[in-house]
C-alpha cells in the first residue's frame, strides 16, 4: 500500500532513487572525527564534508521516507505525517538534484541548500506530535498507550535519525563562521564546563519557573568549575534544562501549599575517566514505581505540544512546567547520540533522581537508528 | 543425555515421579495471603498449610532437579552440581515417600521433615558457586564471561525458587513457634520500621567495617522512624546489610589513604504508597558504566565463595568486604521475590546509590521462576 501511495504521488525516477539510496547503509561519525576534521576547516576540507554530507544526507532521508511511508495503524495516513514526509521527499529532491561538488563555489551553494533544508525540518516536532495525538484520537480506549511500542520504537529512531542529520548539518555551517569563540570546533566546543553549563540552564529554569509559578527552589551546584571536556554545549544545556525544568515542577507544585520552605535541588557534577556524569536530584515527591514507563513515552503528548526546535516557543509556552512532553524520551536521544544515556530513578513519596551520563572520551561514532 | 544419566542413577518409579511432579504449575502465594493464613495458626489452619506444602515443594523441587541436569556448557555435571542436585532429589524422595497428611501428628512429622530438607540445603549456595568456578576455569579465555547469559538467567531462577522455597518451609515452621513477638506472623511482620532495620544492619555492617579496616565511615539515617509496614525482617535486613557494606567498603577504600575525612554515606527511607523505597548513597567514587553489568554476575564468584547462609560464616570471611559476591544479585532476587526491585546507579568518579524498591501492598504473588 505505501508503495502504490508513493507510485502515485511521485515521480517514478524519483522513487526510483529513493529506494536506491534507502539500500546503501549510513556512515556515523564520532564526535572525535568531527572534531578533528574541523579543526583544519580549510577549503579542501570543507569541500570533502560536503562531498560526504552530499551522499550520506541522500541515505538518511531515504531510509526516513520508507520508513515514514511505513507505519502502523495508519499513522503513515495522517495529514501531519503525510507533511512530514513531504519535508523529507522534498530535501532528498533538492539534494539529488543538486549537481555534483567540485569547487569551492558548489561547496558554498551546497551549504546554503543544507542550511535552508535544517529550517524546513524546524517544524518536523510539533508536527509528528499533532500526528501522534490523531492516532491516540483513534485508537482511544481501544488500545493501552504503553501497548504501542512498534510506535514508540518508530520515534526513538526516527528523533535520533533527526538528532544525526541535524548535527552533521549544523556542524558544517558552523564550520564557516568566521568568528569562532575559542575552544569551539564548529558546534563543538573541546573546553565545556558541565558546571558552567548546569549554572546556565538553571538560571533558565529558574527564571521559567518564576514566570509560571511566582517562586522558584533553589538549585545547589556540587563539581569542579574547573573540569572541562569535549561536548556539544548546546545539547548539554538543553538536557540539564530539561531536567532541572522537571524537578522544580515538582517540588514547586509539592511545596508550594505548604508553609515549609521547598529543599533544594541538588546537582552534582561527577568527574570519570570514561564519563562525566551530572545528577539531579530533587525532594518533589517522585512518582510510583509503576508510573515510571509514563516518562519516557512519546504518546502522552498533546496536539499542542510545547516541544519544538524554538527555544523561544518553548519559553513561553506556560504547559511547558506541566504533564509528560517529549522531554525526557528526546533528552535521553541527546545523550546517547553521543554514546551517553539518561537514567531516572524515582523514590515515591521523597523525590527523583536523574543521571546523565555523558561520554568523555567521544570516539564512540554517532547512535545510528 | 541428561535424561539416560538420570535413568542410570535413580529408581525408574522416582524417575517418574520428577517427571510427573514437574509437569505440574508452581502455585505462587502472595504476602497478604500468607500473612492472613497464618493469623489462626491454628491445627486445622497448620494442616491445611502442610498439605499444600507438601504437594508444591514436590512440584518445586522436580522443576529444579531437571533443570539442574539440563545445564548447558557441562555445568550439570560438575561434582558440585551433582551434590546439589542430589540434595534436591534426596528432599524429593523423602516428600515423596511421606504418607498423605490427615492428622495433627502427621503435620507435626511434616513440619520437622521439611525443617530437616531446609537444613539439608544450607549448603546449595557455596557449593553451586563452586560448580561455576569449575565451570569458568574449563571455558578460561575461550568465553568471556558476559558471554553465558544462559547461566546467569538459569542461576536468577534457581535461586529465586530457592528463596521461594525456604520461605514457604519457614513460614510454616514459624508458625509452631509459641512464643512469637508481636506484631509478627510467622517470618512475617506487620510493624517493620524500615529505619530501625536500617540501623541494626548498619550497626552490623559497620562493625564488620571495623574489624576488617580498623575504621567505619559513618551512615546518616533520614526518614520518619515511625513508619512500619509489612515485610520479612530478615530479608530486609539481609540487602540492607550488603548494600550498606559495600557502600563502606567502596568508601573506606577510597579515603583510606588520603588525610580527606571520610564523607558519610546517606541512607534515605522514602515512604510511598506502593512501595517503601531505600536508597543508600556513597561518594566512594563508583564504577564505570561499562563495568556497571558486573555488579549483577554470578560468574565472578570465587571458589571460597563468601556468601552462605550461615550468617556467621559470612562475618568472618574477611573476603567479604571485597570483590564481587553473589550478594547484589541474590538481594535483587530477594527484593523481586515479594514484588520489589533493587537498582544500581553509579557515577564514576563520584559515587554509587543503590535503590530498594519494597512492595508495601504485599498483595503481588510471590516471583516464580
Amino acid at each position: 500500500m505505501a508503495t502504490r501511495r508513493l507510485k502515485e504521488a511521485l515521480p517514478k525516477q524519483l522513487l526510483e532513487d529513493i529506494y536506491r539510496y534507502s539500500e546503501k547503509k549510513l556512515t556515523g561519525v564520532s564526535l572525535k572525527y568531527m572534531m578533528n576534521f574541523g579543526s583544519f576547516p580549510n577549503k579542501k576540507n570543507l569541500l570533502i564534508s560536503a562531498q560526504f554530507l552530499h551522499k550520506e544526507l541522500l541515505v538518511r532521508l531515504a531510509h526516513r521516507v520508507l520508513e515514514l511511508e511505513n507505519l502502523p495503524y495508519g499513522l503513515s495516513e495522517k495529514p501531519p505525517v503525510r507533511k512530514v514526509r513531504d519535508w523529507y521527499v522534498d530535501s532528498f529532491r533538492d539534494l539529488r538534484s543538486f549537481p555534483d561538488i567540485s569547487d569551492y563555489e558548489d561547496e558554498s551553494k551546497f551549504t546554503d541548500l543544507i542550511q535552508r533544508i535544517k529550517i524546513r525540518h524546524n517544524g518536523v516536532m510539533p508536527t509528528m506530535a499533532l500526528g501522534i495525538h490523531q492516532l491516540k484520537q483513534d485508537l482511544k480506549k481501544k488500545v493501552g498507550l504503553n501497548e504501542l511500542p512498534e510506535i514508540h520504537q518508530f520515534l526513538d529512531r526516527f528523533y535520533m535519525s533527526r538528532i544525526g542529520i541535524r548535527m552533521l548539518i549544523g556542524q558544517h555551517v558552523a564550520l564557516h563562521q568566521p568568528d569562532t569563540l575559542p575552544g569551539y570546533i564548529g558546534l563543538i566546543c573541546t573546553r565545556v564546563s558541565p558546571v558552567d553549563v548546569a549554572q546556565n540552564a538553571i538560571e533558565d529554569a529558574r527564571s521559567l519557573c518564576m514566570r509560571i509559578y511566582g517562586s522558584s527552589p533553589e538549585v545547589h551546584v556540587y563539581g569542579d568549575p574547573n573540569l572541562t571536556f569535549t561536548y556539544v554545549p548546546t545539547h548539554l544545556h538543553q538536557m540539564v534544562f530539561e531536567l532541572v525544568k522537571n524537578s522544580l515542577r515538582a517540588v514547586e507544585e509539592r511545596f508550594s501549599k505548604t508553609e515549609q520552605d521547598p529543599p533544594p535541588i541538588r546537582l552534582v557534577v561527577a568527574d570519570g575517566i570514561e564519563d562525566v556524569t551530572i545528577k539531579i536530584s530533587d525532594e518533589g515527591g517522585g512518582i510510583p514505581r509503576s508510573g515510571i514507563s509514563k516518562i519516557w513515552t512519546y504518546l502522552y503528548s498533546t496536539a499542542k505540544s510545547p516541544i519544538s526546535d524554538c527555544q523561544q516557543q518553548l519559553l513561553e509556552a506556560p504547559q511547558v512546567m506541566a504533564g509528560y512532553g517529549y522531554g525526557l524520551p528526546i533528552s535521553r536521544l541527546y545523550a546517547r547520540y553521543f554514546g551517553g544515556d539518561l537514567q531516572v530513578i524515582s523514590m515515591e513519596g521523597y523525590g527523583t533522581d536523574a543521571y546523565l551520563h555523558l561520554n568523555r572520551l567521544g570516539n564512540v561514532q554517532e547512535a545510528l537508528p
